[in-house]
């Protein structure tokens, strides 16, 4: 892709709100991604150098309706990072949600008090809504089992830094197909790029019938299976966490969670190129001795979160590319 | 009112609590609502210019003891746009309240901590108790249904901002006059200017009486009715939640609820010029139809919040006028 | 102890964590001590003169899974005076920990986001635990009954000003010895100094075997009463706070509590030159007749806080002496 569709990409950032990795075209992708590599090193941490200021006196909202370590706080370390503030509130119970305020009022309110808002909510859809009242740019914290399209960017960065690519990847995703927000947004995502998508799960948490058919018709799919004893030839192993609450029965989930947990044995054969990925938290569906695997960069992505958090704030809110 | 007199107020802000919209004189009023002036189009959101830093290295201490979203958020946002920062609790639960320290205490401690406090507390006379034993501003964010000053502060900035003056004006107050402590304050800081104040409710949420008697002597009492309809010459309605709590009985509750509810409809008798103010949250008594009146500034008024508070902040902590 | 001790002492916080009291040599106190020293009358408050920035783009994380207001505030306002920011959660219940996350990987998690951890944590040892898996420094704000080193600085510090030294005093403890980390931490940082040691409580709650024979066998063990009436000669008297839950039955707790609360009245005979401290919050262990003696430096003692984790956090973070 040429400089020049990135850099209007990057540009087409400014003051835009982030609801969905469906609206992302190839070239958006791209120029977040190029953005981030300029941040990295300047995220903290041993051996980092400090980031000059570059959103002083900027202040971003995070409205967090729903209890978040990881997207909260990794939102808040970027924006400082930059030079800027937040403020806001990670508890839907010390809002004035309490007092029966519509999701509508509260954002047109808090829009009156800050840059750009953060918003994770139960609903989904509830993203979408709020950019469309909002005045200031709305990026999607995570809306129920719908979208989370920074993890998506940083997941699709965390590939590009592992594999230093994009196109000719073999992606292998495991565990909850049916409910997993991070799942759908990302192979949809890969749709732009040239791979091949496996999927391993159970019976009763297979990928939603369009996803599939989406995937299907854009010639991307690989295996569907129920055991990662039946798969092979993965450069990347996209594991995520099976919740109790999708199921009714407390020994069928104590069933199927144990099928799909892995530990060192299990990745063998997979080789010792194998990437491991995970959105965390995992409760036990990743055993501690994959830790130390090479291939293991769970931590890695997680961090990366930063550094694409501070170039997607960057281009929404500053000068951009 | 002469420049002197007005520097002369705002230089007595340095250093000052601010627990009364009663304690205010019509020069403090005038001072605060000038100097917020000159922070207009520096509170953020589109279009505005960053506000350059002027109190670095200043900290702001924020103890709510009940939830809020718009005056714990404002005053956040307006201390980071001055380059301050801020600290504190959005919640009693996750205090040292829960081992049972006091209220004296608490100040005290967090007197050590910071350069001002705002304070929301439960308890009637908690700001005016606090002020006295803090070694640093106290700024009251409302304690009970007594008091919420800077509330006062931005209702009259926002009145000056929509109307230009803030003598010769007709401002009708509708819903809980009983408890709302934002009609009171503003009804009480009015007093100071030549305005003539109607009242709409229900009988059993009536003004209280020396409120009333202290509105009569200053010969600025308009007419009192118990509905919208009796009312016609108004340049401001100030409309408020009526609280399920002030009724012993749900259905009375929902009786006098529906008859408060204003929409479009409603308010057409009145006039294409009426300003429509509510403090927020609203629940469900001025019907989102009202929100595209040229005359609904209520959004504007709780975006005003943080201009006024920059103000405030700015001349309790800084160089001041 | 030569400058050039201290200076080594100094230059060897940085980077590093801090996790038990009992890991400070003599020459680390002093050199933290000295280091506050500089920050007088930086850290806030009526008459100070604000911190140049001297963390800028640095960020802290604060980790409290328990509730706190004196450490967490006094950090965040130590870390902001010092010019940098601070991230984290102050309730365990808005952290993913609600999804069953392991402490170990919060911690690295968390570690990706910030250049240093404040961790509070009811479990002994989770401090140490998080230190060996963290790539950035971890400072323990309390570990259950266990450690809370940072408030042993400040005591140590609270001391040092108040009495001009540390050596040749006479310093008594009240309240619960057993469970107390205050009183542990400190008793056995004082034994790198010329000081007598005396306590005083209740039969229940005496100080654990060997602390008391570590103290005895230095030969600063002072004496060891159950009534305040019994004791004489103390330079400083550092009360602590008798919990509840420590009680099976409740009416011994009573019993207990009332007679190990002091008012102006217990305190006379020990003269007007005895120091009082207290970590705070008391209940009412101390009466507020106390406060107003000369030598009730409590509220000093919770202020030096922010003087003491600025020094620290500098140490650590920064360019160190």
């Amino acid at each position: 892709m040429q400089d020049e569709a990135l850099s209007e990409a990057a540009r087409a950032f400014r003051g835009r709100s982030v609801v969905s990795a469906n609206d992302f075209t190839r070239a958006d992708i791209l120029a977040v991604l190029e953005a981030a590599g300029a941040f990295e090193g300047r995220a903290g941490g041993p051996g980092s150098t400090p980031q000059e200021p570059r959103l002083p006196g900027r202040v971003l909202g995070l409205l967090f309706f729903e209890p978040s370590t990881r997207t909260r706080l990794s939102f808040e370390s970027a924006m400082l990072r930059l030079g800027g503030s937040v403020l806001g509130f990670a508890d839907a119970r010390v809002s004035s949600f309490s007092k029966g305020e519509t999701l509508n009022d509260t954002i047109r309110v808090v829009a009156g008090y800050c840059d750009a808002i953060v918003l994770r909510h139960p609903n989904e859809g509830s993203a979408r809504l709020a950019a469309e009242v909002s005045t200031i740019p709305v990026i999607n914290g995570g809306d129920g089992s719908n979208q989370h399209p920074t993890q998506t960017l940083l997941d699709l960065y965390t590939i590009k830094k592992a594999m230093g690519r994009l196109d000719d990847l073999r992606v292998g995703f495991m565990g909850d197909l049916r409910y997993g927000r991070t799942v759908h947004s990302l192979a949809a995502a890969l749709l732009h790029f040239d791979v091949k998508l496996s999927f391993i799960g159970p019976p009763s948490l297979k990928l939603p019938p369009d996803l599939r058919l989406e995937i299907e018709e854009a010639g991307r799919l690989g295996i569907e299976v129920e055991s990662l004893d039946e798969v092979e030839d993965l450069d990347v192993l996209y594991i995520t966490r099976i919740q109790k609450e999708r199921f009714p029965d407390p020994v069928e989930y104590e069933r199927v969670r144990a099928s799909y947990r892995v530990d060192r044995e299990a990745l063998l054969p997979l080789g010792p190129e194998l990437k491991i990925m995970h959105p965390l938290p995992r409760v036990n569906e990743v055993a501690p001795d994959v830790d130390t695997l090479p291939g293991a960069i769970y931590f890695q992505q997680t961090r990366n979160g930063v550094t694409v958090r501070m170039a997607l704030l960057d281009l929404i809110l500053g000068g951009g590319a």
